[in-house]
């Protein structure tokens, strides 16, 4: 029985608390939040919990094994190195750090520490993100040759990073996980229409040493929401479209084949425009698949899909798109 | 009774020939085309009009008035000097020349010929795109903020321009349209899956000097067929989905207004998600507003819609955009 | 301060006891159920509130001013009858009850007894119904001239009602809340695919005095949900669409007008297909709704929406589409 | 090379004239048709083409073979028939005639004169109904339990027939395609917002002596365009959704398996909702087939797909229909 604690509870800190409180293989002994109106809550919601304004109180317990981050993201880098530092176990909301220094000195301390660190990347786990590893992984859809995203919609406007730090690392993630190569660099721009300079609206582009693109749409203000992923193969291309309530995942039997001749010019491109598959998906909820992988890398000594790798390869991402984007989309190596 | 040539029986040449033949203020005379299998359609559908081989032959005939170049864009400039010089109005496919300089050039000489010269981009003359221009003349939807638009399906590779110079211009024209403001610089990568190195991908920013953003994302390689522009005003949003066979245009009374206090960290953002108005669009062909413009430029001396500043402020971007992908999203000014 | 025992704790009684439980202005004392397995989970889900296998003991209980009735539709009647017999007020799940015989008594035990008798009618207090009330009640559509209503999905097979009893309340309860003027007579066909013979599919036609005709589509075996209902008036039309997540509700400024001459060959029919109009929605728990009028009724003497009477109207079209099903379609007067 | 006339220029003939003409194995000869302004549109397009007023001119010609009837209904038995008599072959439009009587009458004389007696159930030659009847005929479906159809649109109200004899053929005709059992019986029902008392909305239920339904909803009023076939098997589910431009038809494999206990309230039911396919459709203009099918009846002898005897079935329900509409749904043998 693992005792958890719970620092942040916000947004989703609630889904965290639930989700950890309804298992039988650990205990949710303690949440923390600086606000006194979000503990009064706590305690309504769950009386058993110990609802706590100083999140080092549960640090401190030495009976708590393992410590949930939900705060504002420049938080996450120093409650985590604190409670690595008492060897806690620590799971992380996305995006795990601030910076890529910030991220590497948690990947270190965690070695050191020999505690798992893991980053609540959720959309790994939705049935649908799985269902499309299983069939890129199967070489079904071919080599790949791009990732196009887009992720628009009226969203809350945050008041510490911008929209790509607040909407991309979904998608970036879901990139790291499906493909093996990394990016070598990339291209961002953006606009921020509010005072404080943050971007509300940006683009992303990642260049790789293969045949391969990728490209993220971000903006908090558009009046339509879309959340949609195409993702290109040489035999067959993918639409992941997660507004869809019944159609999510969607396998095109398209292509095009290119037989070039010697003279570019007389170049023949072969169109396919075939049957589409639409499988089922399962249907569970994907931070349930998160805290069960957290709790078996903690017992079981798993390795998590949504480990402190992933984490740090989304930062380095949001990092540099941040540079390019303020020298007008500039191409940073990464 | 203007007398009319058109130069190009390709995809699009049979539109516009027909589109000219059922008036009565003119008549095609002549079609040409280097391919023979083309001539014996053009006889076959109009056993009236004469189809030559060589162009030359059209520019040579006095009684003609006007031509219409619907060739590759590589042969634009050529066949349109040619024309003005022997002083006919011209009236050319999108985009209007392969350079910055051939556009300048053209319409200088048009300008001394005192020709008219037009440019068709098509689809500023459809019922969408004039109801959006009605409604951002009118105020309603308050100051721009952005324009954003999605132009991606299975589509034609062209042999001889990459997928930006043959699809950006539908919506680079809309956007010059729409914004009188002119864009300062852009940023633009893409990439190429064919040997030929001509992108099949490709997304572009355009930076303005005011708080106004634009970002295209085009490509040949998508299973789905997407051609969306949102355009967010201060008070607000219209989405244009051009794949709608009834409901094209949307105008969402939708907005966020931002009341930041001193201390920025304390940003007030008020949403609004509102009404929704889909206004009646007029149905018609939208190439008969082109040549109707076009006729109307020569005989009543009328200014065009999509004149040959539209055209030029076009190739101006398509041809910074080819710099800057080339260079991996490098900022080019314009 | 209200004192409300529910009765039934299945699909639908959790989402009551949730309404009740979180008002300031009532306390839910009781909730019975004859299956342990269900007052378990109420005792883990509700620690304060008190649960029974027998409802007898909530009507024994003179501290309990009312009941909520959320048992199979067969028992309705019987407990609805003991609980005014007790002096309770009474709010019971659609359908009202078996019969018109029984909704009758009720009523009319109801008015002997002074007690409020109300029916969950819960789709009345949607915002999107409510909306479409103020449009119909505003006269902007004009006279009514149709109502056609689709309702099928993959569902729950019953086992002890048919498909019409089932999912036709839903849209019968609209129609009886939209339009004054009521059926008098129908027809009604269906089939069963089931040992039972209770149909599975089923169609309704309503017949009534003035111009004016409602048809019911039900199904609980098709592989895609449509949840559609279409108003047509003289001046403009309505589509309720409760699958649409954002525009549920759409006005379409469409209509035709006829001028006969008198040769009736020589009808002349001016169509009209003008713009679209998606008022905003009202987002909230429609069944917090029914609560309140509940609690208003008891209170304030005021007169719910979902009243009795629109009960007994539901209960006499249902009744009378069993008869007509029997006989595939024959008329069945009102 | 079959010599052919068409008689009737309206909203349909022009289509038909022009698959004739581009034939290479027939020529059309005559276009004829009562109104002066339709035989000028021929001359303009088909300036070879005899255009003639009195259709008796093309019957009296010995080197016509064939005749295609697209006049309106009323005239279909008559021409008909004098084309039969004069020995020419027919292809009549939908419906086939005016009354069961009518049609049995052509029938026999068809047989009488040995000449093609074909009707032009053009939806049944698509590559969307081609590709559902290849996909029944499979078994992978499963025993057929229903039929379901809606074809509603802000349609054009048709002078001297009722919304069931204009919409209706095309559904009637695919599901007589589809299904081998026959109904014994049906209701219908409809309302007429005209004075000529032609219903402009009409239900109708078809009843079978297997375990069957089928139900068609047809509207010229509905403010939204809706061509949508659910078709319920025992195995799978298939949509056929008509204004989907390119998922036309969708394969569920989607059902439910009944286990019914003695105990009838122990019904057990066990769902299934699986995968969605969605099969590539030939793309081609069905009109096309009709006539290939025409020809080789004539010429080969061919069995057409759409032959006399569908058009009987289709006319022997829409007559029955009328009936049962007259009397509100009273059930009509058939």
């Amino acid at each position: 029985m693992l005792n958890i604690g719970v620092i942040g509870y916000g947004y989703w800190g609630p889904n965290l608390v639930r989700n950890f409180h309804f298992r039988n293989d650990c205990a949710v002994k303690y949440v923390s939040d600086s606000r006194n109106e979000r503990l009064q809550l706590t305690k309504k919601h769950y009386p058993s919990i110990k609802a706590v304004l100083d999140y080092s109180e549960i640090l401190n317990d030495n009976k708590i094994d393992a410590v949930v981050i939900a705060t504002p993201v420049s938080l996450h880098y120093y409650i985590a190195k604190d409670a690595l530092k008492k060897g806690k176990h620590v799971l992380i909301e996305k995006p795990m750090a601030s910076s890529v220094k910030q991220a590497k000195e948690l990947i270190a301390l965690a070695t050191k520490m020999k505690k798992v660190l893991m980053v609540d990347h959720t959309f790994l786990y939705t049935g649908a993100v799985q269902k499309i590893k299983s069939v890129v992984d199967s070489g079904e859809i071919g080599s790949l040759n791009y990732f196009d995203s887009t992720r628009i919609n009226l969203g809350l406007f945050q008041p510490d990073i911008n929209v790509i730090w607040d909407l991309a690392p979904h998608d970036i993630s879901i990139l790291d996980y499906l493909v093996k190569e990394k990016p070598v660099s990339l291209s961002a721009t953006g606009i921020s229409h509010t005072k404080n300079k943050l971007e509300n609206i940006a683009y992303l582009t990642l260049f790789y040493q293969n045949n391969f693109i990728a490209h993220f749409n971000c903006s908090w203000t558009s009046p339509v929401k879309i959340r949609k992923i195409l993702i290109g193969g040489s035999k067959k291309m993918i639409l992941f479209d997660d507004v869809e309530p019944t159609e999510k995942v969607k396998i095109y039997d398209t292509g095009y084949s290119i037989s070039s001749d010697e003279d570019k010019h007389k170049m023949l491109i072969d169109y396919r425009a075939g049957d589409i598959f639409i499988p089922k998906i399962e249907q569970r909820e994907a931070l349930s698949g998160v805290v069960s992988d957290f709790i078996l890398a903690i017992t079981k000594n798993k390795k998590p899909i949504s480990g402190s790798e992933s984490g740090l390869n989304v930062v380095k991402i949001l990092e540099a798109s941040e540079k390019s984007i303020k020298q007008n989309g500039k191409e940073i190596k990464l």
